[in-house]
């Protein structure tokens, strides 16, 4: 897996929450890099969060540090001075401009960063530089995430090979508009910073924003996109062909890391695609697709492999959409449970497509007009409530 | 245990979903009553919930007739057919109009009653009239609820003794604007109906309308009233002292009912009492109290009794109220767990409160105004999970 042109990346061990594990990861551009993020809309932010959105202004960067196992929220002004300090010690090691330096962290909220261990694992970072691979990297920011979330994607534009490669983290306080999700996305595309922006935002809207895993959002989310140019493709212009094939791209790595995340989501059991089309608008489409994403009692039939569909109809019912119940259809894969609001004595055979699948996808037909929504979620375990209730413990 | 003047009760086995169990109940003025109602805000609606919502138009009433097992919910015209046959069936055996019967069903959704089973007990319903307490009538509407729910109070009106009683259940899909909730209100005061619906709906937005359990509405939410003037106090009238009387009672007969609820959330252990004051506008209030209260994060760390501010103050940063992050303190019971945005050092002497108490208090004042606002939930189990997981199987 190569990672695209001048990104080195490299991992380090602070023993932040626990020893034992890489908590700190780095992402080094060689080359001046155009930067844009996406970051919570939750209106308590943690201090990276802020510094980040200082710094972005710019639409510049080469390095951004992250840490697992402390948010640094709700930690006042000594949390703002830690942030500071964890970017200047990285831009010291690494012997670049500490403006350029974007940070994230995640974690417990309200405890200060123990910068005593971190202070040596940041010069650990610099010095290790190009050591780690991908994988490494998503290991280093993983919190209760039970797998590495990476994934790259190679095009041609202009006749140069373009690189892109992303890591991500999932994986409980998971809702649109972000949650404690982190997620980077290098490229060696040459694009500048905004149409780099503009292409980020729509592609977040449209996978991390389609994820929720407990309706909650978090203090710390953060995507960031580094465009570091060595690609050496002619520089991207909205319009053209290349422009398009390079959002597509884009948009399947973000698209398959948030996927990533919902199949994560804490004590998850099956990934649950929901999509709710014949909306009368996009609008009613998405609202239909997150009141049953988000229907604790939807996520737990389906954890118990139960094809419940009295309660999807009840999170159509109150998700506060135009809806008619004599023109509802409901399928799980390809079986119709209901047909124009009425059982159609498909249980049993959905639930044996629910025993014997991982992944499934839930449709709802309002068949009151042309717009359709796709959103992302995850089934609720026993699991889910023992990995939150022992969090901190 | 009086019940109020002129009432009678009566339960009856119809083994709708199993046998075993009183599944049926029935209650029964003596008297032409006044009849106010407030239903689900569900847009899909059963069966009984449409029949209630054309009756009540008149204002009166003598019976109320409830079964738990099915909720008579996506059952076509054959749904409201069995709805009317029941009324009818009901009003026969007690020699009454059919048009003064109510109806409430709750349970499974999308499976016809079991009428078969279910017509020989609505005749034993009425044959056995005045033969259950109000124990045994909160019983037979139970369904996942783990203890009945029902009370009294008794005051004096215009130099009479005026009784409420009411029964409730709970104890899943409770969610503001209701939720599977059934909620039968008696009282012998002499009332007009327009008056009774109005102190009917206040003292619902005060009690069950401020309860949440896992933020699903159901399809059947009802909550009726009778009053039936056997007191003989002088007519209630808007303004008075009787009034304000009367009011109380029921605002303390509905809170109460409503905290049972709450209480006996699916798979709860701990009943929590969301308070936030200090709000800029009741409306941020209530949103803050309602955005704690439904994050499964916040709950499942009361479950696992961790005082996890750091989800509070996520909680409250997502609400899309007015915040000031330096002004937000956070109390569980008296202790401070923040001060003005920051870590107050008492988590231990808070988690020691936890583990000691069933039923805890969070309050977060947010030192911006004088509005405030209280919502009861409870916390988050996996016994929510496997509850929900195993419930048609």
């Amino acid at each position: 897996m190569e990672l695209p042109k001048g990104f080195l990346l490299s991992t380090a061990e602070a023993a932040i929450k626990k020893p034992g594990r890489k908590d700190m990861a780095l992402i080094y551009s060689e080359a001046d890099a155009a930067v844009a993020g996406v970051f919570t809309t939750n209106k308590i932010k943690g201090a990276p969060v802020k510094l980040d959105i200082e710094r972005i202004r710019s639409g510049r960067g080469r390095a951004i540090i992250a840490n697992s196992g402390n948010a640094n929220v709700c930690t006042g002004p000594q949390g703002m001075m830690d942030a500071s300090e964890m970017a200047a010690l990285c831009a010291g090691g690494l012997g670049i401009s500490e403006e350029l330096v974007y940070i994230a962290s995640t974690g417990v909220i309200g405890s200060p960063l123990p910068m005593d261990r971190m202070r040596p694992a940041i010069k650990t970072l610099a010095a290790n530089i190009g050591k780690s691979n991908l994988e490494d990297c998503a290991r280093g920011i993983m919190t209760t995430d039970t797998f590495p979330k990476f994934g790259t994607k190679k095009i041609r534009l202009s006749g140069k090979e373009v690189r892109l490669a992303g890591v991500a983290k999932g994986s409980g306080m998971i809702h649109p508009n972000m949650a404690t999700m982190l997620s980077f996305i290098m490229t060696d595309a040459a694009i500048d910073k905004n149409t780099l922006k503009k292409l980020l935002k729509a592609s977040a809207e449209k996978s991390f924003n389609r994820v929720t895993v407990d309706g909650d959002t978090s203090t710390s989310d953060t995507l960031l996109i580094m465009a570091n140019g060595l690609a050496k493709n002619v520089p991207l212009k909205e319009g053209t062909a290349d422009y398009e094939k390079f959002r597509s791209a884009l948009d399947s790595v973000t698209f398959e890391l948030a996927r990533m995340i919902a199949r994560d989501g804490e004590g998850a059991t099956k990934l649950i695609q929901v999509v709710v089309k014949g909306a009368k608008s996009e609008k009613d489409a998405l609202k239909g697709a997150f009141a049953i994403a988000h229907s604790p009692l939807v996520k737990t039939a389906i954890y118990g492999n139960d094809s419940n569909w009295g309660r999807i109809m009840a999170a159509i019912g109150y998700a506060g959409i135009d809806v008619d119940e004599s023109r509802v259809d409901i399928f799980l894969e390809k079986v119709k449970l209901v047909k124009k609001g009425r059982p159609n004595g498909k249980d049993e055979e959905a639930n044996l497509v629910l025993r014997n699948r991982s992944e499934v996808t839930l449709t709802v037909n309002l068949n009151l007009g042309s717009s359709a929504e796709r959103v992302l979620t995850c089934d609720l375990s026993e699991n889910y409530v023992k990995i939150n209730a022992e969090y901190r413990t």
